[in-house]
């Protein structure tokens, strides 16, 4: 009999497997989770005020640090507090290791308050299950976990924890399970490929995955530069590398009206590590399916492939001598006057340091930003994979905490700011450097700008209430000072560019309340 | 044909049965939805800033209301936000109506980023499920949510909404369909217990749900004077009626410790209502079931009975010459000093205005209010039915527009109170007349108690971290300023009182940030 609890175990376990940050917010049930967290100091624990926080910053941890972060989640109710970035976080495939502690085994049967079914909240997240049976059995529980976390593309892998699995002694520890490796794609699916791009037929390739790293990147170059066809990265890639000396490589549009126009006259569309792009919702009268009509939808790789040496392979036999065109240097200059959607995003070109990450939920506000950051130096984007908001705040927390080293801006729409706005209360309490940039137009803009294509009638003052964020206009440096992060308002380029430079030269959190009107 | 759509005929229909409010935050899929709420302007439309608010908003309506409000929920990511709330109504059987959006039927194959089942989130929450199927019918659905909604003990019903069943022409307004009654319980029963109580043995009776009510603790009461059975309620109860002039019937403890005390030698618990008592959390070696060992447990009537005509059935044929023992008028006087958790709940007694409703989540700070508070003016208490954390703000934020005449305390442990912040600005938008009183020890006290309970050592530095909300200790006044209510700092016994009179005094909302010391 080992000398270790279940929590212990499990815990050694994880750190033996690499997880060694663990994102929670407790409750009874996990108490002695939370004790063992002392006896094996390699495991960091941090503490979100919010399940949202946590899971969501679960879900950057991983996308910067490539490998999974743990939670630890308190019960059904805590659980499902965090579900929403766990849907983000499913849809960018991003391997996470929920811990889920649920009552003792024999006390479930009491229906005592906080009890409910976890099992299909685990399955609403498509995500790996185990439910722990035994303290003997939860290290090799949680070295699973691991493995199914990892295991290509990613997921979520949501491990029960029972509270007498917890505190039950004879845990032991197990080895670490190699996740899977990526599938390779076969040579006649790269040679069927690279048939239809020397067709001569109008073709277009689109990235996603882990190709929208630079070597991903560079081969879709190549091919477009040696081929003709158009590239794409897909609509909200997980992290995206950009900037000068990377390919700048046009993302497909959040609009349906914007993809059609980017794929005008496409007969032949290349999907490589991600989907054949559908409309993000319904419009009466408009298509869902965004392939054009005609068009032959070729996979070169799917989700589970190296997706990044097809690329490379396809670049090699289509593209041989092609060389991948590169952004170059190119800062805008620094505007001036009163902040508009149109230039605030020429403030943030002119000034992201070498080796940020940003965080990018700014939504209506931020559609120019990519034009004026593709000169910037290289950086990563974290984007809103699942469309559930409030998940800027927590992903630049955990991204912040997978690179201390490196600069973390959030762009960050007002609305969606409010859905997990403690997450600026992790980032005071662990001094992590992210700057974040509320793009404050007191609107739900982005639904002012669907009412429209939905065609309803959103004139009356009833409806026009619902999409309003004013009266009143929240302060957002207020809230930031309340929670320990220092603060400041911009309404014009020049005290957006002065606490910017501010906010990236020290150290630790900032916010600036960017008072900018709503694009339409 | 007609010329609704399916949004406007759902609206009609549920403004024909009585719900004429709707808590809600849209999205896309909502538009048509919130479109209709200005062909219908009976349906008020109320918007909080996350859909946690939304939901326990609509609990704290109906509880005061005595009648479901619905809420507008997006799509599944919008349901999961609003889950843990939903999990606090089933536990305290509210009736709930919730409309959540989802995708145009024939766009949920595209499986589009925001796509998710909602059927599975649905059954999580024991309530009623229905997938509206066509504009001609949602009018129907909707008369059938509202009845399934009150039929007793009341739940969440949960109306699927496709955005084209929503935007669909051929809409029909459907007639209200009446809620089951409450089951009469037979005279068989009531003679068996007045049995039980005639025997001379050591009884306790306990009642929960509508016995919280006056009709239900007169009853009681006289029961308890006349047969010398011990009388309590629930530990949780929805709606508890309190003050001068009634019952003050003890509650059940929290802790398993407190419960074993107060059913210390009882043979016979006769339960109406609700259930027989159960621990909170399992703890190593501790009983999860409280009855204790030995007795008996009768039940008067469960939660679909008719617990109110039970229980002055059983004090007439038990107790017919009994008188209730009324609570006196008493307030305490105004103590002086600085504040703690003894002192601060005094400051309310002695201040507390005639017909307030208190919205508790003061968890341990609260401990001794309802000795401060048993002779205060009639007041109305609901409390944390289901252990969810995050409900004291929206429950109070409900309330509040469900009596607007009435003003309303929400007592809020610090930790908690991040949970559903928001509904501050919704509080301010509404200009609702709440007094938010944040129990600000920098803590999960609770948790630092558990930890003993559980026989965890959480005396390491990690776990201490897990435990801790200084470092930094947040500052409500500049949150609540942030989101536009105004908001004070009380250290004192003295600044809380003045800051607590001037808060009843104006109407509108307020903040106190009142710094309590943790319990133990």
């Amino acid at each position: 009999m080992s000398e270790l609890n279940g929590a212990q175990a499990l815990i050694r376990t994880l750190v033996g497997a690499g997880v060694d940050v663990c994102f929670g917010n407790p409750g009874t049930s996990e108490m002695h989770f939370v004790a063992a967290l002392d006896s094996v100091p390699q495991m960091r624990g941090v503490l979100g005020l919010y399940e949202g926080v946590v899971t969501g910053a679960a879900d950057g941890y991983a996308r910067i640090a490539g490998k999974p972060a743990a939670t630890l989640l308190h019960l059904g109710p805590g659980m499902v507090n965090g579900l929403a970035n766990m849907h983000n976080a499913r849809r960018a495939f991003t391997p996470m290791v929920n811990v889920i502690g649920d009552h003792a085994t024999y006390h479930k049967q009491y229906d005592a308050p906080l009890e409910s079914d976890i099992e299909p909240l685990s399955e609403w997240t498509r995500g790996w299950t185990r439910r722990a049976k035994h303290p003997a059995d939860v290290g090799a529980d949680a070295a699973a976990a691991v493995a199914a976390a990892q295991d290509p593309p990613g997921r979520p892998a949501n491990l029960i924890l029972p509270a007498d699995v917890s505190w039950g002694e004879g845990g032991q520890v197990a080895d670490p399970v190699p996740p899977r490796s990526r599938k390779p794609v076969g040579d006649d699916v790269i040679a069927q490929v690279a048939e239809v791009l020397a067709s001569g037929e109008p073709a277009a390739l689109l990235i996603g995955g882990p190709a929208c790293g630079p070597d991903g990147l560079r081969a879709a170059s190549r091919i477009a530069v040696g081929t003709g066809a158009k590239a794409f990265v897909e609509t909200f890639p997980a992290r995206l590398e950009r900037g000068a000396g990377l390919p700048n490589i046009e993302r497909l549009g959040y609009l349906a009206e914007q993809v059609q126009y980017q794929l005008t006259g496409i007969k032949h569309l290349i999907v490589a590590g991600t989907d054949a792009p559908v409309s993000f919702f319904a419009y009466p009268g408009k298509p869902s399916d965004l392939v054009p009509e005609g068009a032959t939808v070729h996979v070169l790789a799917d989700r589970e492939h190296d997706v990044i040496a097809a690329l490379a392979a396809l670049a090699d036999r289509s593209a041989p001598d092609a060389e991948p065109q590169l952004a170059e240097a190119n800062r805008p200059a620094l505007p001036s006057g009163d902040l508009t959607p149109q230039n605030w995003v020429e403030v943030v070109g002119a000034l992201l340091p070498e080796g940020a990450i940003i965080s990018d939920e700014s939504n209506t506000s931020g559609v120019l930003l990519p034009m004026a950051t593709a000169g910037a130096p290289q950086h990563t984007v974290l984007t809103l994979t699942g469309g559930a908001i409030g998940q800027g705040l927590p992903v630049s927390t955990g991204s912040a905490v997978a690179a201390p080293d490196r600069p973390v801006l959030n762009l960050q729409a007002d609305g969606s700011a409010m859905y997990t706005i403690s997450a600026l209360w992790t980032q005071a309490r662990e001094n992590l450097d992210v700057t974040t940039v509320i793009l404050n137009n007191a609107a739900y803009a982005i639904l002012r700008m669907e009412m429209q294509r939905t065609g309803a009638d959103l004139s009356g003052p009833a409806a026009k209430a619902l999409l309003d964020l004013s009266r009143p206009t929240m302060d957002f440096t207020k809230i930031a000072e309340g929670m320990g992060v220092p603060a400041s308002r911009a309404t014009t380029c020049e005290e957006f560019a002065e606490a910017l430079r501010r906010a990236f030269d020290e150290p630790g959190p900032h916010l600036i309340d960017a008072i900018v009107p709503p694009l339409l």
